[in-house]
């Protein structure tokens, strides 16, 4: 049954195709709330889900949000033909999956694009990935999933292959490694486009610490533009549309807490496929406050990244590493943009992050032929001590448009700071992430970039009482007091006297 | 984090308490999509989900919808603090049961009030409906959200106890069986609150046929009043907040197309717990357009609602009906309410009405005491007769604000009506539920009350060539067209004839 009616334009978005029928038109169509109809002007059309009011609109009218007004070019007080309209045949795929049965790569070809063109409503979108959630999925299934991901957003075409990447699975703050290793693997001659994200709920993410020296955001022309010129790159991944799907899985798996293993190993591998990598290291830190708390667990989730990549034509290596603590001694964009060019400029530098760096780093050289078997770590530490890392690093940043002559001392961080010192005697035995994490936030990272923390101690020394064990950077005195007060709070540096007597004052134990 | 923001009242409803920050905003606070928040005026407080919006609130902003703007009593212009809140701890409990923990009592109850509450995301919601439909449900499970489901809502205390209901599953059109089934118990003596639902997708409910009758939209308080008086009611269910979870399930159940069982028979349960129900006669109609397709099916089901009322303490007992055909012979509100006082009137009735009418009741009476084991269809055929039922019906009719004269000549049905003849020769071997629904919603049923359909044979009986075979009432020439055409097309009434010879062009066989 088609209606003509007339249009109430809301300035609004919403995100999706979604438009607001009165309850009765919705009844005499035979619509239900979240049903789909079809709008027609003469010269466009365009399907949308439904949703009911009694209020909004009033009968014979229908509420567009600015995504529908734009796209079928229509304006307050028009009028367009509204038909009810199928469920995309995604929907059915769906419910199959929901079932219990495994999707053929047509039916999760047809799921994905429905998912990036934003024909799913969010209900059906939760479906889906509780589906995947709760239900098994075959390792085919994973690689169809994977490829769909890809191939349903932007895939790069570099020059010179094969392609190498890098991807840290996350969790451990102070992780800027990728500073080093992109720099390290293209002044050795190979291609490495690494796209990283920015921080959601840790204190900074790669993309922002790059950003402190060169601008991050390029679409997938610009990247290939800088890959081919320099051999490296160190971009937003958000800035290209790679795998999008993924963004908009992330959506729905966030409110929930969810991290559906199958669907972050398809996420990683889509992005990587849709860069054209032919070989890839992933770095998996365990510990009690990363994702993946042992070995054990480490080692199934370190084959099926092996066992996906075989079955779409990705060699990918793993790194198990350990992730109980940061990496180096800095958390928050201008203080680890600041300790990874020290690191590049052969000044001192912690040697976790030399050593997490080279070890990743030198995987890749050895598969990229640059180094012999076992030589790679060695043939890496060798590009940072000959400052051939440093120089490959100022011909990136130029290249993204940052200053290539920047060196570590023109960083700024933020100038107000407060040490905060030890309360008791005793050797570090712990170093809570999460912690860390939450006064780095709190002192305004990853927004003010200066903001952070520097750590002044590392596991295993002893300090004695009153001595410094860490500093608090803030751009403003209200986040540097909000910090410190968290800092007093939360313990995040734990002592072994302390842990003795103090235990159940100590909040990061409930982690 | 707290935040004073300047409000933006946007002048709709969304049906929950959800906010708009501008993106900014919400990182600075550390939110992401819908999190949460709680928002502070000097006398009120309530938590909200976050949306989040790079346009449509500037920055220092935030955008409420009627719902909020209502609750703490702010307007365009003024300020409220704003503070990230937890996410409810219902999620975890949605979370465990996504990861196959059965929940307790306290858990359920907890989700559920969250649900009722409107505090839970869609999201959530789906996440929710889909772990149940996925995984399995033990009975106590069952029976511990059935209770919640009745508990977080309104409940009926009615002064005649026991109290006796009935409910059908649906999917059969014609079925107005509770028009009689009412009468007849309410005639002995028990006491019957019966509510029923409007058409969603099918040509009509009960509350529609009644609305022809009587007004049919009560509160908790009025329903008990005219039930204390009558013994009975034929009331909405939607005009009284009964187990009220359920309609919040729907909305997540019927855009995915998935029907959970155990979600189901919980909510039939449910609402059949907070009328305060003592004993309960659930129809079953299986055939191969009905809700159940076979008997094994009907028993595994019966066999679940007789083991959860044990559970609550409600005894049900289960008719497996015949659901492979329309009941009686008229489909559409005034139709279907004329045929009913018909059966009333001891005027010539449809035997399938009246056969299954009486074996509902019949099954009432008996466990009512008010007839002998295996005698309560006769008596309840003895009710009809005797125009005893026809008498209480006027009765409720009248309490419920109807005219307790009318009779079935009263009832106006649609003046516009063709008649559709037979293409052929043969016995009707099928009558198409759907495709009877289908012209019924096409000739305008349930909206206009005296649209439907008046079928003039049934299954078994020898038709010729040209012979009227069923007539269309509608209100409108457009929708008699629209139906005729229909009628036309989906050939509802088979013969044996055209079945051997016409089979690939009978859309009916594709459901």
């Amino acid at each position: 049954m088609e209606k003509r009616l007339k249009v109430r334009a809301f300035d609004m978005e919403v995100g999706k195709y979604e438009v607001t029928l009165n309850e009765e038109d919705a009844r005499d169509m035979g619509l239900h709330l979240r049903d789909r109809v079809r709008l027609f002007t003469d010269h466009k059309e365009i399907t949308a889900i439904v949703n009911t009011t009694r209020t909004i609109v009033g009968k014979g009218q229908i509420g567009l949000p600015l995504e529908v007004t734009r796209t079928i070019a229509v304006k307050e007080g028009g009028e367009i033909s509204v038909t009810p309209a199928e469920r995309p045949k995604s929907v059915e795929c769906i419910r199959r999956k929901m079932d219990r049965q495994p999707l053929t790569e047509a039916e999760y070809s047809a799921i994905i694009k429905d998912v990036v063109g934003h024909n799913l409503s969010e209900i059906e979108l939760t479906a889906f990935i509780s589906a995947l959630y709760i239900n098994e999925m075959t390792m085919d299934e994973i690689a169809y999933l994977t490829r769909q991901m890809a191939m349903n957003g932007e895939m790069l075409d570099l020059k010179k292959k094969p392609v190498y990447d890098k991807h840290s699975i996350g969790g451990v703050p102070g992780n800027k490694i990728s500073l080093l290793v992109v720099p390290i693997v293209a002044a050795a001659g190979l291609t490495i486009p690494k796209t990283s994200s920015r921080a959601i709920t840790s204190a900074c993410g790669t993309a922002d610490i790059m950003e402190v020296l060169a601008p991050v955001v390029f679409n997938a022309h610009e990247i290939e533009e800088i890959v081919n010129r320099t051999g490296g790159i160190i971009a937003w991944g958000g800035g290209v549309n790679l795998a999008p799907a993924d963004d908009i899985f992330i959506q729905v798996e966030y409110p929930l807490a969810i991290d559906p293993r199958n669907l972050m190993i398809c996420s990683v591998m889509a992005k990587k496929y849709a860069v054209g990598a032919n070989f890839v290291v992933i770095d998996i830190p365990i510990g009690s406050e990363a994702k993946i708390h042992d070995m054990e667990a480490g080692k199934r989730f370190a084959r099926s990244f092996i066992e996906l990549g075989e079955r779409i034509g990705i060699t990918a290596e793993c790194a198990i590493t350990y992730g109980d603590k940061p990496i180096g001694r800095a958390i928050g964009p201008a203080l680890e943009a600041q300790e990874a060019l020290r690191a590049l400029e052969n000044l001192p530098a912690p040697s976790s992050l030399l050593e997490k760096a080279t070890d990743i780093a030198g995987i890749i050289l050895e598969a990229g032929g640059v180094a012999g078997k076992g030589a790679g770590k060695g043939a890496a530490m060798e590009y940072l001590k000959s400052g051939k890392a440093l120089a490959k690093m100022r011909e990136i940043i130029g290249a993204q448009g940052g200053d290539p002559r920047v060196t570590s001392k023109d960083i700024k961080v933020g100038g107000l700071k407060e040490a905060i010192t030890s309360t008791a005697e005793g050797y570090v035995t712990h170093i809570s992430n999460k912690a860390i994490v939450q006064i780095a936030r709190a002192a305004g990272a990853p927004k003010d970039t200066g903001a952070g923390i520097a750590l002044q101690v590392s596991k295993g020394v002893k300090v004695k009482k009153d001595d410094p064990i860490f500093e608090i950077h803030a751009e403003s005195e209200y986040k540097l007091e909000q910090a410190v007060r968290l800092a007093k709070q939360l313990h995040p540096i734990v002592l072994e006297g302390m842990l003795l007597k103090r235990v159940p004052e100590f909040p990061i134990f409930e982690y």
